[in-house]
């Protein structure tokens, strides 16, 4: 089950870029479970990691490895086994993935990031991460972006991609990026797993704040359940090999088009995640203004976002709109006057003053729940701040996945 | 489904107590949906109702009801509807009821205190809670507990209710109360429902901080959903008609077991919510120690005991330990240092610093996790502080329910 349209593939080729597959058999045999990204040499990188206390081994080393001197030249990714929870284990484990590929590719163990995602504390079999790199390697493509959106999955039922080009100094730029998470998604800092390329040429601390901004209106604003993964990660390279004037400065015209692309590139891939969340039935965006600060916003729009009640009402396409409005009310916005509340089902007005709006009928409530996508407006009527959330639905199918997960 | 035994009935009656029910047809026609708590002239009550901003009306005006002068004689509980998010009409119609009620009693309308539970956001139907006033009226009885108990029922599978009895002064006086919820269960100071009398004579302070102290840790312990209701209360009255010496202060010995036994029955009552929540197929407690202070262990039990995959891993009986790791390490505890984290299930250590024990085989996880009852002990290895949280599982019966509840 998914939402909405799949992400259109071919994606745009990014100059600079390679990628690569491999069926390495790491938790069941015959799957796309190992990937490569390959990055010209002089490529710029910049990242998000999870915020997860219990960050997994491969983002304690690929933090490491980023931090270091000579320039990241691949990206290491399998899923299967996230690595996490694995202790020393882990990440000796982890470096030794990484050492195995540099030997093969003639670069240092530091020049590659490894990603990992799927079950967390069982320890990875690193022998057949390190048995599958000769076939992801000669596998390599320019035009594997669609395979390697496939080889990243896990409980994902489609690959997910999108794209965009603008053009800098007459010279067309494009970003290309790759996600995959469908369950254990309320990214902070990052989503699961996203890997983004841009043959424009931008400053290292420029790629990292239009990073930054992107994913805080992107993957920092969705949510399947609540549940922060220790393995959340977010890249962004910049190749330059388009041969496009560099990116300086944000104020010019060119890195303004260019902020707008890449952010259009994370929202679409972070609505692809929920689109293809977890037994997920309907595509609900969760838009709350009004608001003293967008902190309180997002409280509010995450608090309804995951809460069992609503998801469960939005399953079953009930316009119980008594559990939204109990979510705004424990969301712990002080002061909160609640006669002033209104909240509307696209375009049907459900609350006005805190209660019940007089016109309101069930029959137009039901309407709009039983759409594939709906749009949840929550006008706290205290200021001028807002902020969107998107999530999916709570299903009988996302209670199945989940309990048969490791079967 | 429910976990456990059910609730002992009878009760233990208390001198100055009687109630009654009626079958009202408030939502739909043969359900006892109406209750009535007779409290003898001079009776204290103490009283906690739900933090959220969208609190109902009922709660509105049994707050204003207990604050002015003549003293509460009548406790009045609908089920079937939760006059809440309905604005000024519900304000009215919850005084409407009171009115009445007084008129038949004899008593003025600032005597009766109002509760609603049900759906949210659609107007009390006040007429049938009015008709049905004199059939509660003459099934009162001082034996009338376990049908109180069935009466204020919703999606509950089973009555809950709990007694104890203390002697003060070589008088035994009887603590004994009736509680109802099973989903929209997060309490925020009370639960639902929860009515509690006992026989004893208790100053209005200390009763109120007696009621503050035990709900502290039992009501304000459990989650199911974490979505704190609209209409959550719990009320403790002292009719004193036992005619034992006042308790006064905490300090004396009797004091201390009475406020013992309190904290016993609402423990009691608060796990009964637990074990018979919405699909309940397990009965969980999450005890986390080794916190710097309390709040923090709270919010990491909570954390865990509210991630949808921990609780779809326990509906699945999978010792899929990770999930409440990664529970643990986005719980938000600043400097948590992971590497000294321990983790058990039940007698099984499954954690040790940080990662897995490497005594632990997953037939040891499998045999724990098929068990009803399930202690997780999260250890946070900083600190001194400890807190407990009882929860249920994530079912497929969950889903079932909140997504038909209103067809």
């Amino acid at each position: 089950m998914a939402v909405g349209a799949p992400s259109r593939f071919p994606l745009a080729s990014v100059h600079g870029v390679r990628l690569g597959t491999a069926r390495a058999g790491i938790r069941k045999p015959g799957r796309r479970d190992l990937v490569l990204m390959e990055l010209a040499a002089g490529s710029r990188v910049a990242a998000r990691f999870t915020r997860n206390a219990f960050c997994a081994a491969p983002v304690t080393v690929a933090r490491q490895h980023l931090a270091a001197a000579p320039g990241v030249r691949y990206l290491l990714v399998n899923t299967g086994n996230a690595n996490a929870g694995t202790g020393e284990r882990g990440l000796h484990d982890a470096r030794a993935c990484c050492a195995a590929l540099g030997e093969l590719a003639g670069v240092s163990p530091q020049a590659v990031l490894p990603f990992s995602t799927g079950v967390i504390g069982e320890p990875l079999p690193a022998e057949r991460v390190i048995a599958g790199l000769p076939q992801a390697l000669s596998a390599l493509d320019a035009a594997g972006w669609e395979e390697a959106a496939e080889g990243i999955m896990t409980t994902d039922t489609r690959p997910k991609g999108a794209s965009r080009s603008v053009r800098i100094g007459g010279i067309e730029v494009t970003i290309s990026g790759i996600a995959k998470g469908a369950g254990m998604i309320r990214p902070d800092m990052a989503t699961m797993l996203a890997f983004l390329a841009t043959d424009a040429s931008v400053e290292p601390a420029l790629l990292d704040a239009l990073l930054g901004g992107a994913v805080d209106v992107s993957f920092n604003a969705i949510t399947v359940d609540g549940d922060t993964s220790t393995n959340d990660a977010c890249v962004l390279v910049a190749t330059g090999a388009a041969g496009a004037e560099p990116i300086v400065s944000l104020q010019d015209p060119p890195a303004r088009a260019f902020a707008a692309a890449l952010q259009e590139v994370c929202v679409e891939l972070a609505q692809a995640i929920v689109r293809d969340a977890e037994g997920a039935t309907k595509f609900v965006t969760v838009a709350v203004g009004g608001g003293n600060d967008v902190a309180e916003c997002r409280r509010v729009a995450y608090t309804v976002a995951e809460s069992p009640l609503v998801k469960t009402a939005l399953f079953a396409s009930d316009p119980n709109w008594g559990r939204i409005l109990a979510a705004v009310g424990r969301a712990g916005v002080v002061g909160l006057d609640v006669e002033r509340v209104a909240i509307d089902l696209d375009e049907v007005a459900i609350v006005r003053n805190g209660a019940r709006d007089p016109a309101y009928t069930e029959a137009d409530g039901q309407r709009v729940m039983a759409r594939e996508e709906i749009r949840i407006a929550i006008d706290l009527a205290r200021g001028d701040a807002a902020a969107t959330v998107w999530t999916s639905d709570l299903s009988h199918d996302y209670v199945r996945i989940n309990a048969e997960y490791r079967t």
